[in-house]
């Protein structure tokens, strides 16, 4: 990670590349030749998610909160300096569902003040793709129905969620003015290292801590799909090599199964990291407000343009438990 | 319009009640015999449009940001004073859409942050039922299809329409959270007086500076339906007066036809104020970017509420190109 100027290159811009996806996302796009800028907040992020790529100086990070003008503004313009950006990357959110329910503020300004502003100074630098980490939670509680890219009503239950969709509007109003091509990518749940958040992660903490004992929230029969990140990147690449799909694109991103329980999350993660705990489960079918307990998830649109997850909710998950035990110590 | 404490009577709070809206509602509210709290920054509303409930002491006004936090508590908390606050009539929105598109700041601040800082006000305040004015123009254009609650995906084309949505999804989220009721009503083009806005107005000053002559954006082909405001209310009294709906509730309002054409509006604008005056249109079927150029609004959910309007498109246009053309000293 040098800053030796490398002007002219092909350079993309990843909004939160310091986090989860966006660190996997940073590896990959090295990969291609290309030059990354990271821009990110690290309120959840860190640098040290970036080590697989210190060894390239194709590679630069700028500390910046790109929810406000300013600081926003000046990490577009040093952005410039390293390369040509043709393309940003816009990962950059609140990701602690719980968090935004307490406090409206969180996603507000993390998720939906960040994308208006990566809007706007993608306008001022002429620059004319966009790549957005949307979520399956704009689709709020449709109950059984299939969850596909023209169903409605869009009603969130979450502030998370809310803003996730509130920020897909914007960038669709955007790319009507000015973008030339605008990705809303539909995350599921996504698994893997280097983990920040999550349930694998927060079941091996509690009983990294405990020793003994897992306590989970729910009575367990919350059912989830589950895509492995590897998955999810290979995804978002493809998408981005087609030059035949509409400008503007919502698509779904997950798993082809129905996805797997708490209970046989919580089961797996004692087995791997302690397997003499017992597990307390409580009541209800909801972990916390703005949870939706389960959904089916239509991946055919994705599926249609040549995808389809090498691992399904089962193996991502049990994948991802074994990395993030080692990555935990274990 | 007087401060005489009226409290304990059920008051409601209309946010942009000195609006073309807002002041239609107010009047209605009024004969309701509920107090009427009017919060309103007066940058498009104005004060003469509240004249017709000036006579009682149930009307009271304050002049304030909602969109700003400091301003929109204090506001809340004054309007309390005026009564038992049990319901918010959210119509404070920008409703320039160019205006919109050559700065994103507009319908972020005027729209979305007013949704935002109101809900937070109503948390905080304990207040249940929210009616919010959303619009048709959250679905986008999605083409010849019928647009109705269900459809997706939702790709707005103007920063007004991202907006609405944005404030339909946090909305959405708020009444998982802590509202009784949320109704989204989905307004179309909707014309009468005060007029401060849209086609007909624009038409009728510009006739009214150059005398002899009309310049229309367009080619006059682009088709809308339009609802009569005594209509809208009607509609909107009619779904709250219902305990037989969802929570939440998007709903569309508008006529049962399919509009009438910019020319013809052009033409009967003409005939009613300057009948010997020309009228000169542009090319393409768009007036501006962001303007969906016509659309199949379904209002098959609302009229199986028992909703009809009055007015048809033709009439309803008919009857506002005379009101404003009298609003307007002709």
């Amino acid at each position: 990670m040098e800053n030796h100027s490398t002007q002219g290159n092909p350079a993309s811009i990843v909004a939160g590349g310091a986090g989860f996806i966006g660190a996997n996302l940073c590896a990959r796009l090295l990969e291609e030749g290309r030059t990354v800028v990271v821009i990110d907040n690290l309120l959840r992020g860190s640098r040290d998610h970036l080590s697989a790529g210190a060894a390239t100086s194709r590679l630069h990070f700028i500390e910046a909160d790109l929810a406000q003008r300013a600081p926003a503004q000046a990490a577009f313009a040093q952005a410039a300096t390293f390369g040509a950006i043709d393309e940003v990357w816009h990962l950059a959110a609140n990701s602690d569902i719980p968090a935004g329910v307490a406090d409206a503020d969180v996603d507000l300004k993390d998720t939906f003040l960040t994308t208006a502003e990566i809007l706007r100074c993608m306008k001022a630098n002429k620059i004319g793709k966009l790549y957005f980490a949307s979520s399956s939670a704009i689709y709020g509680d449709l109950g059984d129905q299939p969850l596909h890219e023209d169903i409605g009503p869009l009603l969130p239950i979450s502030n998370y969620g809310a803003m996730k969709l509130a920020s897909e509007a914007l960038i669709s109003a955007a790319a009507e003015s000015h973008l030339e091509r605008a990705c809303l990518f539909r995350f599921p749940n996504v698994v893997g290292v280097p983990a920040t958040h999550g349930v694998i992660l927060d079941f091996v903490r509690k009983l990294k801590n405990t020793g003994n004992s897992l306590e989970v929230l729910g009575n367990g029969t919350q059912r989830k799909a589950y895509l492995h990140v590897s998955d999810l990147i290979a995804a978002m690449l493809l998408v981005r090599s087609r030059t035949d799909i509409p400008k503007t694109l919502p698509i779904n991103v997950g798993p082809v199964d129905e996805g797997v329980y708490v209970r046989w999350i919580a089961e797996q993660v004692v087995a791997r990291v302690a397997p003499a705990a017992n597990i307390q489960f409580g009541t209800g079918n909801r972990g916390w407000v703005g949870d939706v307990p389960k959904f089916h998830y239509s991946t055919a649109k994705i599926q249609a343009l040549g995808w389809k997850p090498a691992l399904g909710s089962e193996a991502a998950v049990l994948r991802a438990i074994d990395e993030i035990a080692r990555q935990e110590g274990f």
